[in-house]
Parts: C-alpha cells; sequence; structure tokens
C-alpha cells in the first residue's frame, strides 16, 4: 500500500493511525501542501486525486480517497482489529463522533479555507485565528457533552479500544494545541486524547514523526 | 421513527430519502432554523442533540446523529434496498463521493457558517455570495471529473440503482441551484440530478413537499 501523507494534514494523520492499528504497512509517499505552490495542485497528483487534497491510499491499484471511505475500507478489508463497535446502534454512535470532527470542526479550518479568508475576503490573522478558535470550541463544547453523558464513553470514546472516533479526535486535538487552544476546558476530551496518543499505533503516526515532519 | 428535520436542511434532506427509499414510514418533527432565534438552540432539542444542528433520528429510543451516520444505521438495520454495493472497493468509492460532498462542500456553506461571515467577519452579501459559490463550484468540478473518468458512473453515481453517492447529490445540487449556479457546466452531475430526482423516493424527499414547507 502507498499513502499520499503530508505530516501535518489531520485527515492524512487519521489514516496512518488507521493502518498503525491493523498493522499495516505502507510506503509514505511525502505531498507537501506548501511547496511549489502546493505539489496537490500538481498535475501528476491531480490525476490520482482531482480534489487535489490529502490523503490518497493506492491497494492494490484501487486509488481511494476520503480519509473516512479509506479507514471503513481498510476496517472491511482487514477486519482485525475492528475500528467500529459490533452492534448498528452503536456503530452509528462511533461515526456520529467521527463525522462530527471530520464535518462540523475540521474542514473549516483545512488550509485552503484560511487561505481564502486571507487573500479573498482580506481578514486580519487576529480574525482568521478567532475563526479557527471558533469552530474548534464550539466543535468541542457539542463533542464534549456527547463524550461526558454517554455511557458508553471509558477510556476511550467508545470503552478501552481504538475506534473511528479516536481516530479523527486525537488528529482534532493536535490542532487545537497547535493554534494554543486550552483543551483542559473540555476535560473528557483531554483524558481521551492523553490516553489514545499513548497508544503505539497512534504515536506513530504524529506529525513529528513522520518522514516529512519539519 | 422520528426524524427531526428543516425542510431546507440538506443533511435532513439526506436523511429523508434513505428513509424514503427504505419504504420507511417516519414522524416528521419540524425543527425550524431560523424562527424564535433558531429552534435548534432551544434547551428541549440541545438536549436530543447537543450539536444543536438538524436532523436528528430517534428510532426504537436511540438518539442518532450525523446524516451519513444515520443513514449507514439505516442501511444496516434494513438492509433492503442497499445504499452501498457489496465489494469494499466500490463501497469506498460511494462513500468517498458522498464525503467529498458531505467534507468538502456542504459544511463551508452551512447556515452557521455564513452567518459568522456576516455577523463576526462583516462580509458583504456580494463576498458572502461569492464564498458560497467558490466552494460548491471547487467541488462540482472536482466530482464532476471522479464521476465522468469513473466506469462505475451509470444513470446514477454507481450505476443506475441509487446509492448513498445520490442521497448526498442530490440536496448539494439543489442547493447549488438555489444559489444559482449553473449547473450544466458539470454535465454529469447535472445528469444524474435530473435523474435522480425522479425517482419517487427523491421526490418524496425534497424540500418544497415537506410539512414545514414555505
Amino acid at each position: 500500500m502507498k499513502l499520499y501523507s503530508y505530516f501535518r494534514s489531520s485527515a492524512s494523520y487519521r489514516v496512518r493511525i488507521a493502518l498503525n492499528l491493523k498493522n499495516l504497512p505502507y510506503d509514505y509517499v511525502p505531498v507537501h501542501l506548501l511547496r511549489d505552490g502546493g505539489e496537490q495542485f500538481h498535475e501528476a497528483y491531480r490525476k490520482l486525486n482531482p480534489d487535489a487534497i490529502v490523503p490518497t491510499l493506492v491497494d492494490n491499484g484501487d486509488v481511494l480517497q476520503q480519509s473516512l471511505a479509506i479507514i471503513e475500507y481498510l476496517d472491511e478489508t482487514h477486519p482485525l482489529p475492528p475500528l467500529l463497535p459490533a452492534s448498528p446502534s452503536d456503530r452509528a454512535y462511533v461515526r456520529a463522533v467521527a463525522l462530527q470532527i471530520a464535518c462540523d470542526i475540521h474542514p473549516l479550518n483545512n488550509l485552503r479555507v484560511l487561505k481564502y479568508l486571507k487573500k479573498e475576503l482580506g481578514v486580519s490573522d487576529e480574525a482568521k485565528n478567532a475563526w479557527y478558535r471558533h469552530w474548534i470550541e464550539a466543535g468541542f463544547a457539542a463533542l464534549e457533552t456527547h463524550l461526558a453523558r454517554n455511557a458508553r464513553t471509558g477510556a476511550l470514546c467508545f470503552g478501552d479500544t481504538p475506534t473511528l472516533a479516536d481516530v479523527c479526535l486525537v488528529p482534532q486535538v493536535f490542532n487545537a494545541q497547535r493554534f494554543e487552544i486550552d483543551v483542559s476546558v473540555y476535560p473528557t476530551i483531554q483524558r481521551i486524547y492523553t490516553c489514545a496518543s499513548q497508544i503505539d499505533a497512534f504515536a506513530r503516526a504524529a506529525p513529528g514523526v513522520q518522514p516529512d515532519a519539519e
């Protein structure tokens, strides 16, 4: 398997965690999102992924896009250990936590969105950072309520074994910390983050230890 | 089953299509996103859904959030007709199309985001509409490339029977048309939209025919 990834991309980070949890070795192909006008926009990469975003996973000639679709694929093709619980109701809960991060928080703070705010709308760095914090804080407040009140929550988002929910939560908290957001205001999120990021599969997926880390 | 929905919400629209495709009857509970400061922010609704967004589906006491998680749940609990193909590779493709819309286009044009642009960043109506169009046009251009070049594309996104991909595509095109975006520039998207929106399950889910339509 070949993973096109950027060390700081949280969508790439999610897939790296999933590959590690499944014990699947892969070749790391760095795509630098800032160098040369963004390598994701280069012809060769766009042929592979017309969305011009990372990650892309190539497996047996199959070209896969969208981090959550890739992770569900890995879970279907390599069922052990499972990244989703067994019952439809529990699966829906875990997927909802993942999607709350992947749809309601992360897309608003993507590099291309921050660029648009600055270049097209001419907002100040201060207003851009306030925007970034706003969507993380609104999203984390809701997520904290979900996690704190749900009997499914254990050491991790769903009991004590890693699921798709933790795979999305850890990169999002990592981003929040980069932007100096005080995560201790969300004690359940912080507790789960601390626990998950010590698991080897998560630690090996961290941005700082990737081949293209700066 | 009980669906908390707003007629114009595309995430609600997706779930309505899925429920109809599965032939599942449900009670429609309107949540008006603009009235009384937004009914989604009212205490009673927030208890059900701390994210303060629609839809929420209640099934046998289970409270389900996030449209894609709800639709996967419906597909697991009521497998016929399936909304995802059989092979992991095809499933990943269909999910990727759905997620490209649900993560890369729709979140940027949500009501709460447009409100923030206007209220917090003070952007003009013109700049707000340009933002709206920008993310749809960027997303549709990439999606058109995916659909036009992929051998899986038929009368619909995946062959000739409705999948999760069409369930996401139709509400997004509906939104684009509301904002007067010329969808004919994306011939495959337009062709699939025209075909899908004539299917009874899609037609009955359209905003204009919901109990809370204005």
